[in-house]
């Protein structure tokens, strides 16, 4: 299932931390051992100065490009835009995807075994935060010998982690690509988060977290928080695009509670698909991190958090119908950047595709990228890795000329 | 607890139809005996032409005002609307407010006894649609002496009624107003309603809806699916100004799964304080009801379904801050009742208050409403009942004058 653009066969990779040092969490607890699960594309450069880090969403693992093996069916979940020539060129830059610490794609989380009980930790796993996930990614990148990253990107969740990384550890990055995210999460966000939670502790096979050793997992509650997420990264608009009113293999109405709306199908489906491949305690800790995330504290400031950070280029996008994340998010991100004077471009992004946007509006956010991208390697010059192939000069393009552009009106013209 | 401009204390009467007429179904099913559960303020005038139909939304009840006694600790739930020298004038008009049939208020639906079993129906009761529960009430207006409505009004599935009424009853109806609703129930709102419907499936308690006689109730999956719906009747901006990133009763995170934010425990209060008043049957069934509105079928013109309302009087309301029941789709139903040449007033109110904001906004909703009745009244000569107070005369508002811009484009300015 590899295509010549692509990264093809990668494997996770897994890094223990030095068990002499525990790692101290936000909250004062302490978490060791500590795996941090994680996958590597392209080559590092001899100077280690093309460096990118990928930071994934909720539900997303290390496995964001290329394929585990010749059979599967599906790549990595931002395959569209890392690979040779894509928009996370893999010819030119390393680029790093590692698991949140709380998931549960091979880092250390719920489903871990709890050395001081040898059984899963369930609820016994601490609470984490996106500092927490951050700081396990410092270590990462100290292990792969990285001193300062070229760039750390990604959208929703993802880009919290960039504004974490951006905010708390500036001297470790040169540019920050917050997408399609927030510098705290609304009491809107923290609903539906809690609306999933208490799905899932609804559901009697949660039984407090403690069923790894049971026979039944709590799945009808983590579907309904699923579900529940699904429809808040669509839009209405995208929903009638793909959906309408329109019925599932029955021409009429059949008057009993049968799935009978496509839309019912699709959320069905995708609920029941999730709870095979995330782990329901992950989803309790993961959504919790979200909630605690908040930049502008302890001092009220969002422009005194990013104090340390008017060196890092930003590229922060939007998008019209997102309406979980919704724009005025990234315009007040944008305000407090360009209060302590950092270099912002900033896009809100004309799509009618919600959150979902920063997945699916591939060949925007390709141009947009490669763009911002081709400026960084120009500006700070950084060199190919030895075995890449011939360079190719970056990509001249329209989106190019926004970065000058930033004592305009925050909201720029949608790309066509 | 009730006050000068109240009804007073005010008692559901019920109304069962006469055995020997079964009453049909869209769905070709019959049901029986059927009663429908109805309030009734003010007083018929002499040649009955002075009613106005109140119609509810998912959860409502019958009891729309006044107090079912002197303990009683809150009023109806259009209480600020319905009363002497309010919006709906309990002087001047005689105000009726019916349960839709599948509630669980006292008319008949799924917790009512089966006469085949002598158990409650459970899931044995059949899809009603909002057709059905319309028709109900013109049974319900017939038993009155009613021949014609001067005004069929309500919000969210209330509106919906009203749209039914004004489609499928024309001759029935003098005037209509409905309020923050739509004429085809969107991919999303169906989206919205099986995931409350999931959460309930999803509880064990809930038995393929046989509970009644089990010592638990599906009481764990209805919170879930009231949440859900809390949710949505608000706004992202009404969420940040009532509750914010607040904590109760605490000064920082615990780092603990235990309700921290206000949001959830908004949320978790309300979800509870649901499963006492209503049924999780009974939620399945009125949500399955507005999943199957739309006016536009058969013939896929909304247009065509009012070809028979071109005498009805229409104020068409919606909020700015609706994402649930967005502007946009009372825009579409105003083109299609313009289409046919209706009288149609719209406003697209204003408001920070999302979907609830039809009952939240009370001052505008009271000014608009009021000079709308006060034109109805002046235009078709509406006597007073015989016990009336001296008349008042209709408020001089800014809003009176927004019946003749109907020809302008359909979105006005907001009201102060």
């Amino acid at each position: 299932m590899t295509s010549t653009n692509s990264v093809g066969i990668v494997e996770t990779q897994l890094f223990t931390f030095a068990e002499d040092e525990p790692f101290c969490l936000e909250s004062g607890a302490s978490l060791g051992p500590v795996t941090i699960a994680y996958e590597t594309y392209g080559q590092l450069n001899a100077d280690r100065s093309n460096a990118i880090l990928i930071c994934h969403a909720l539900s997303g693992s290390a496995h964001a490009a290329g394929f585990h093996c010749a059979e599967e069916r599906k790549p990595g979940w931002w395959d569209e835009c890392i690979g040779p020539g894509k928009a996370f060129d893999t010819d030119r830059f390393f680029v790093i995807c590692s698991n949140v610490l709380g998931s549960c794609y091979g880092s250390t989380g719920p489903m871990s075994i709890d050395p001081r009980t040898g059984k899963p930790y369930g609820l016994n796993f601490p609470v984490v935060t996106v500092g927490d996930m951050v700081r396990a990614q410092v270590k990462l990148i100290d292990h792969l010998g990285i001193d300062q990253l070229l760039c750390v990107a990604g959208g929703s969740m993802g880009g919290m982690q960039v504004l974490e990384w951006a905010a708390h550890h500036p001297r470790r990055v040169k540019s920050a690509m917050p997408l399609a995210t927030t510098a705290y999460h609304s009491p809107m966000l923290i609903a539906f988060s809690e609306v999933g939670r208490q799905a899932i502790y609804a559901d009697p096979y949660w039984n407090h977290g403690d069923y790894y050793d049971a026979g039944k997992k709590p799945d009808a509650g983590l579907a309904v928080a699923r579900m529940v997420g699904h429809i808040t990264y669509l839009s209405e608009e995208s929903m009638h695009q793909k959906f309408g009113r329109r019925l599932r293999n029955i021409e009429r109405y059949g008057y009993e509670f049968d799935t009978e709306f496509e839309v019912e199908s699709y959320l069905k489906y995708n609920g029941n698909a999730f709870t095979r491949r995330f782990d329901a305690n992950s989803y309790l800790y993961v959504t919790k991190a979200m909630d605690y995330f908040d930049l502008s504290q302890p001092s009220g400031s969002l422009a005194a958090a990013f104090a340390g950070s008017e060196h890092v280029k930003f590229l922060v996008v939007s998008f019209t119908s997102d309406w979980l994340y919704p724009s005025y998010h990234s315009k007040k991100l944008v305000s407090a950047l360009m209060a302590v004077g950092a270099d912002v471009t900033y896009l809100d992004i004309q799509s009618s595709w919600g959150h979902d946007a920063f997945l699916l509006e591939v060949e925007t956010m390709t141009e947009l990228l490669r763009s911002f991208l081709g400026r960084l390697v120009r500006e700070e010059a950084v060199a190919l890795p030895s075995s890449a192939p011939k360079p190719q000069m970056a990509t001249t393009s329209r989106v190019s000329v926004i970065a000058a552009e930033k004592d305009l009106p925050l909201a720029h013209e949608a790309l066509a």
